[in-house]
C-alpha cells in the first residue's frame, strides 16, 4: 500500500455566518469571517489515494486522468466561484473548510475508487495559518 | 542607503469586470475574474522602506511601529472585505492587483517617511502566480 | 472525525548539551548545537486538534479561541526566550525539539479538550530541514 | 513513541516508460514523461523515524549520523544521475516516483533500525505538485 | 510605471559540459553537473512585464495572453525536453540557467512589447538555492 | 550583466539592545527582542553578483567555489553562534540585520571580485515576514 497525492487549487470567495442568528450573534461567534460582503481565499486541495503499484506502469494511478476528475468534479465547481451562493453541493450549508473539505471526500470518493486502489483522504489549506484533513467516517 | 521590508498579509474577495461594458464583454476580456457572485485570495503585501541605519539602534526604522501603520492604514481597510464595495479608497476603481497595489503605495508613502527614511516601493501577491510591484512615479 | 490545525511560531534561542558530560563528550555528541553562548530558530508549530463538525458553526473548534489558548500557554512563555533558561516548563530538560515538543502537547492536551474534539498531535519545525511530531503516548 | 523527521534533496532525470510497449502506447499513457531524450526534476525526500527519546541526549537519534546514512546510500546514488541508467538499484524497473520511494524505504529500513527507533516512512516529492508517501508492508 | 509578474515552471534533464574539452577537464570544471547521462531540475520562471495601467481594464497586460505566450514559446520548447539535445534555440550552447535565461528573455522580449508595456526581465530558478535573472543588455 | 545568486543559511542567537542606554529603554524601544538571555533565528542569505556569462563554460562564476567563499569567509562566523558574543566583525556592533547585512556585505565584496564580475548586493531574511537588501553605497 502505498499513498499518493496531487495538489489542486482553486480561489474562492465565501462567508462564514450562521442564517438562524441574528446579525450580533455571527459577529460574536464568527467575526470579521460573517463580514455581509464576503472576503475570499487562495484555497490548496491535496488529494491522496492509497493502493497497489500497477507494475506495468509503476503508478498507483494516472495521476493526469486523477487531475481531470478533480478539475471537472470540483475546481469547476468551486474555482472564481462564491462558496455560499455559487456552489449546488455547498447549498444550506455552513461554508466552513471543515464542511468543504467533507465534501469534496465524498464527492471524490466514488470516482476514484478501483480495484486497486481508492481515496484516501484530503487536506484543504485555507491559509498559510490553518488547514482540515478528513479521511472519511 | 539600505532596504528593508516587511511582510503583511489579507484575505479579501474582489471582482474585475469594467462596469462601463455589457456582460459579454467583461465575460470575454476578463473570463471567470468577473463571475458575478466575486471570488478572492490570500493577498500577501511586502513594503519596503529605503533608509540609513540609525547608529544608536542598528534600524532603518522601527519594524513594530511600520507594522502598525500598515494595519491600521491599509489591512484593517482589506481584510475580509470585499475589495470593490468595502473599500473607501477603492471606490470607482478597477478592483485589479495593480490599481490596488498604486492605492496602497500612495496612502503608505506619506505615512512612511522620516528624515532619513522613505517608502521604496511595494509587492503585492494575489495567487502564488503574480504578483505586482510599484515604486512611484 | 476530521482534523484541523492551526500554525503559530515563535523565535527562540537555545543551547542542546548535556550538562552531566564533559565539554569533550558534549561536542563529540552535539557538536556546534553545543556552542556555549547559543544559537537560535525560527520554530513553527502546527497543532491539530480532531472532532466533529458543530452543525451550527461548521466548526469542530473555534480557530481564534484555539490560537488564544496556544498564545497564552505556549507561545508567550517561549518567543523570544531561551530555551534553556527562561522556560519553566522546560526547567532540567535536554532543550532538544523531541523533548520541546513533548511537553508542548502535555501542555495543550487538557486544554484544547472538549465533549466533540480533543488535541490530536503537534508538529514542531525547527529548520526547513528537520522536524518533530508527537501524538501522545 | 516520537517522530522525527529528516528532509533530503536530489536532482535526477528519468524517464516513465514501459520497454515491453511500442511507442504509441507509451505515449498514449504516459504522454511526455515519455519523451525519448529525459527529463529532470528536484526531488526532496522526507525520511521520518519512529522511536523513543534517549533521556541523555532528548534525542531519537542523532540526525547527523542518519543525514550521513542517508546521503551514502541514497543521495550518492541518485543525485545528478540518471534514474533509468545510473541507478543500480532502479534496474529493469519503472523510474516512477512509486517505485523509487519504495526502493527507497526497503534500502533504508534495516539501515535505520536500533532498540529504541526504526524506520516509519518517508515522502518522495518529484514537483510541487505530487508526491507520494510509503511506510512499508 | 508598475511591474507585473507571472510564474510560470517546466521540468527538463540537462547536462553542463564543454564538448571542446576533454572528460577530465569537465569533470574537473563542472564536477557531478557533467555527468554523461543527464539529470534535471523543476525550473521556476518569472516573467516580469513593465507598463501602464490600461484605465479601462485595471491591467497592464491580460496575463492570460501573457501566460499563452510564454507557454507556446517557452514552456512547449522547454518542458520534459533535454536541454541539450531537445531545444532548438539551445543548440550548440551551454545548456546552464545564465545561458537559458538569456536565451529566454530574448524570444520574449518581441512578444511581450506593446504601446504601454515591454518586457522587463526575467527570474529562473534552478533549485531552491540557485537562480538567476537577466533584464537585457 | 546578468545576476546570479546563491541562497545559504545559518541559525544563529542574537539581542537588540543598546549597551548606552538603561534596561527600560532598552524595552521601551526593542521590546522582547532586548531580552536579557537571548533568542535566536534561522537566516536564510541570498548573495548575488553580476556579470558576463563566461562563453567557454556558460556561467557567470562558479557556484561551487562560491558557496565555499560564503561558507569559509560567513557561514562558519554566524552559524551556532551568538552574533553579540562570538563573531569578530560584529563587536561592539548593534546584533541588527540591518548592520548585520552591511558586514556581510563589505566583507564579501573583495572576495568575489574578478575582470567579469561583481558581487551586486546581499538579501538577508531574518524571519519569514522581514528581511533587509544591501547594494553597496
Amino acid at each position: 500500500m502505498i499513498f499518493v497525492t496531487r495538489k489542486m487549487h482553486f480561489n474562492a470567495a465565501h462567508r462564514v455566518y450562521q442564517p438562524n442568528w441574528s446579525d450580533e450573534q455571527n459577529q460574536a461567534c464568527f467575526g470579521k469571517c460573517a463580514n455581509a460582503n464576503w472576503h475570499g481565499h487562495n484555497y490548496d486541495l491535496f488529494v491522496t489515494v492509497k493502493g497497489e503499484i500497477n507494475p506495468e506502469t509503476g503508478f498507483v494511478v494516472d495521476l493526469n486522468w486523477m487531475k481531470k476528475i478533480i478539475e471537472e468534479h470540483i475546481i469547476e465547481e468551486l474555482d472564481h466561484k462564491n462558496l455560499n451562493l455559487d456552489v449546488p453541493f455547498m447549498k444550506d450549508k455552513m461554508a466552513s473548510t471543515e464542511v468543504l473539505a467533507v465534501e469534496i471526500f465524498n464527492i471524490l470518493k466514488p470516482l476514484l475508487l478501483g480495484d486497486t486502489y481508492a481515496l484516501h483522504g484530503i487536506k484543504l489549506v485555507e491559509t498559510e495559518r490553518n488547514f482540515v484533513e478528513y479521511f472519511g467516517n
